[in-house]
């Protein structure tokens, strides 16, 4: 509470005021139960008077963030995240379905880059969680002294300063990389791209979570590839018994999978289940490629491992970025693809030569020298608050029988709407409010998850923000009882 | 002849006077036939002795860079640059090859990039040519002030701002493109893999340029397509009567050219031969994928038209970069794909999302405010200079029965070297004494022109190239008669 509230409109100074409490709880500077400041010290440090504060405090108990205790002054109220139970699981399909999400997931995405929406649909934390004026300035810097090697192309396996960062901070995840395991890629997408095409052709068949990322899908439509979706489950992830069956019975060419913090389900893949998902593969020399973008971003006290730490056959082809984390318009990520290490070098070649160097340089700058460690501890911090806020606003907001994912890292929740509550319909209706949603069906090959939506908590929580799921969750009501 | 030369060891200050007028005279700015300053007026210049100034002249004239005329002074001497004949074309073959250049080319590429290396393997302007303190400037600057936006994604099409200068630009070539016609790209090769995966899969054929830039066919390889090689002419391009055979006999999905300065030859295909190729693929409805990253490299009075600027179908794939021009390492390419536009989109958001956003601000600002066309017209006449020179070294040190395009832009020269000789084994014994070539087998499916060679010059000549130009003619002559 530092920085006194300016007053340029008398009229709605409570507004700001409670604004501003309203942000310290969301940031989580003030947490559940904590007292708030008395009304008369808060009216002497922001100098407003004390009848504006008494304004502001009935406004957010109004909004349910705070309550007042008899004797005792005003509290942030403790959060109702459990209050809605998770979803449920997809069902096992037996067969491998040609994908065809391109044209939804184009639709989709156009909408949620209008200026103004409220981007609920998108899974980007917000540039202010970002360390992007650190990261601005100092690649602001290296390009400054950077001369002829800031124009140079920068050819796989891509900027050794860069591959030593990443494989110095492998060791905490239990991998151990060596920089001559890594290359550079495009952001995390490019990575994937290149370890499928590496692995599958046109007609192949491969392994995936459902639901699953659209942008996995798209890849994989891009490239004819057939998919098999074996059904994940919200807290855990994937189905292992029923990946095993599959795996059986159908000739699979490779796995895809985001075992920490899954994207859409927040689901963390317990170590025993990752050492049983590799072993199972690696008995049939079946690559798994693993996305792990989400990993830095854990709620609970200890950095996930990935599946990689548990190949034993450089059968796990590992790829990851800094776009969830740090600058996802740098477009830097990477890959550690074990024993396909050549072929990814040479495809990256022929696909797109190499990444902008600059950017490499500054993102490799920033985990040497910027303040890393410090930053994803704030991140983590901040997002876990964002996801608990928003998971309680769900609830205040949404239809009964609406149920939402508790994720355990990350920040999107997956929400499942009353049965036959048409996803597609309220992200329509929620477009023309100015708000984007992602609509359950872009997550499956099948358009499963026909009454499912995926919401981005990447941004502070904020009266906007808390508006705009009050008129969500109206438009999902009015979708679940038409 | 502003700076003076500092005296550091005074034993070699000949050398150091010699290497001043040298770099002169590779720059342009002395040309041949021009008077050099008279050798007093240099030595009060330069304050060296007249001795000095005589003993730099006289290297000079060994060098054959200059000569003596009686009572008139020194002239730079004329340039032998048409002393050796032109490479001869390829011939026809008939029949499809699967591509297998991936090993031979990442074998050449990574000594190519060596440090301290002759760089005459690659094909790259010296950072020195580009404008790379002034863009790595307008990046910092840039960069310091973006904020969020320069963190943000940038999904496909890609930044407005710098296809809308792409368009601006495209007036002059005769295409008359609108913003919503660009896609942009990491590079050309992006979009060229892009274009390429759009029209062709796995098992079906291409028509391409033979002799061909190797990423072209690194590129088909990747994708499992098949090439037919329609030989092209050194100064002419891809010979049309041949691909219109071919286009009867096979059934070829998609046809790549570059054929402004064709990449080795240094082509360019005549306004009524692109018509021509254009109109007789439109004829069946093959597209045509076409590179045009050297359009802007004119060493004559008008920048060549693209083929694009015949099509009236929409099947016409534009591709190209500012990699040549500007700054390979920003990875800023883009495509026109004509009636492919929504595809490319597609395809480009799975495979890589988007480009860095930041490195696109820096070249369309410079693009809008940055003196390109000053830039361009000084860039223009050192690289003629430079192939001029380079070719003039060739002829003076090459084994008798070498032959050497004729280019009319970019900054290759294609060396064809007597019969017999072993390209491959130039390029190893090239890479013994530090100098990298690329040889001719890469740039072909079934590797061809086993005693070809191409050499880049974009480096500014110098006593440094000249002894490797001298060394690679003595390693070609020994290699020829092996």
């Amino acid at each position: 509470m530092q920085a006194p509230i300016e007053p340029q409109d008398e009229a709605h100074l409570y507004d700001r005021v409670a604004a501003h409490i309203a942000e310290l709880i969301a940031r989580g500077t003030l947490r559940p139960g904590d007292r708030i400041p008395s009304v008369r010290r808060l009216s002497r440090q922001q100098g407003v008077s004390v009848a504006t504060v008494l304004q502001a405090y009935l406004q957010l108990e109004n909004r349910g963030l705070i309550e007042a205790r008899p004797q005792s002054g005003h509290y942030v109220r403790a959060r109702r995240i459990s209050a809605l139970p998770e979803p449920r699981a997809a069902r096992p399909s037996s067969s491998a379905s040609r994908v065809s999400v391109k044209s939804l997931v184009a639709k989709v995405y156009r909408a949620a880059r209008e200026p103004h929406i409220i981007p609920f649909g998108a899974a980007c934390p917000s540039p202010e969680l970002l360390p992007t004026d650190k990261l601005n300035r100092i690649l602001s810097a290296i390009a400054r002294g950077a001369g002829g090697a800031g124009v140079a192309y920068d050819p796989p396996p891509g900027l050794p300063a860069l591959r030593r960062q990443i494989a110095r901070r492998s060791v905490e995840w239990g991998c151990a990389l060596s920089p001559d395991d890594i290359v550079t890629t495009v952001g995390a997408m490019e990575a994937l791209h290149l370890c499928l095409r590496a692995v599958a052709r046109r007609g192949d068949t491969v392994a995936l979570e459902s639901p699953a990322y659209y942008g996995l899908l798209q890849l994989i439509e891009s490239l004819g590839i057939k998919v098999i979706e074996i059904p994940a489950h919200p807290r855990t992830g994937m189905d292992l018994d029923t990946l095993e069956e599959m795996l059986e019975r159908h000739r699979i060419k490779a796995c895809l999978a985001i075992p920490n913090f899954n994207n859409p389900l927040g689901s963390a893949m317990p170590d025993e289940a990752k050492e049983r998902l590799v072993a199972m593969l690696a008995r049939r020399e079946v690559p798994l490629i693993e996305d792990d973008i989400y990993g830095d971003l854990y709620f609970g006290d200890v950095r996930p491992r990935p599946a990689k730490a548990f190949d034993r056959k450089g059968l796990v082809m590992l790829c990851s970025s800094f776009s969830k984390t740090m600058a996802p318009g740098y477009r830097v990520g990477w890959t550690a693809p074990g024993r396909f290490h050549d072929e990814i070098e040479q495809l990256k070649f022929a696909q797109s030569i190499g990444g902008a160097t600059l950017p490499q340089m500054a993102i490799a700058e920033f985990l040497e020298n910027g303040g890393h460690d410090h930053h994803l501890r704030a991140l983590r911090r901040r997002l876990a608050a964002q996801v608990a806020r928003m998971s309680e606003a769900i609830a205040e907001h949404f239809p009964p029988g609406t149920r939402v994912s508790r994720p355990a890292g990350g920040f999107v929740l997956w929400i499942e709407l009353p049965p036959g509550t048409s996803a597609l319909a309220v992200h329509e209706r929620a477009l023309e409010h100015g708000i984007s949603v992602a609509p359950g069906p872009i997550f499956s090959a099948k358009h499963r998850f026909s009454n499912y939506i995926r919401v981005n908590c990447g941004y502070p929580f904020s009266d906007l923000i808390e508006h705009a799921v009050g008129t969500l969750g109206r438009i999902c009501a009015e979708a679940a009882e038409a």
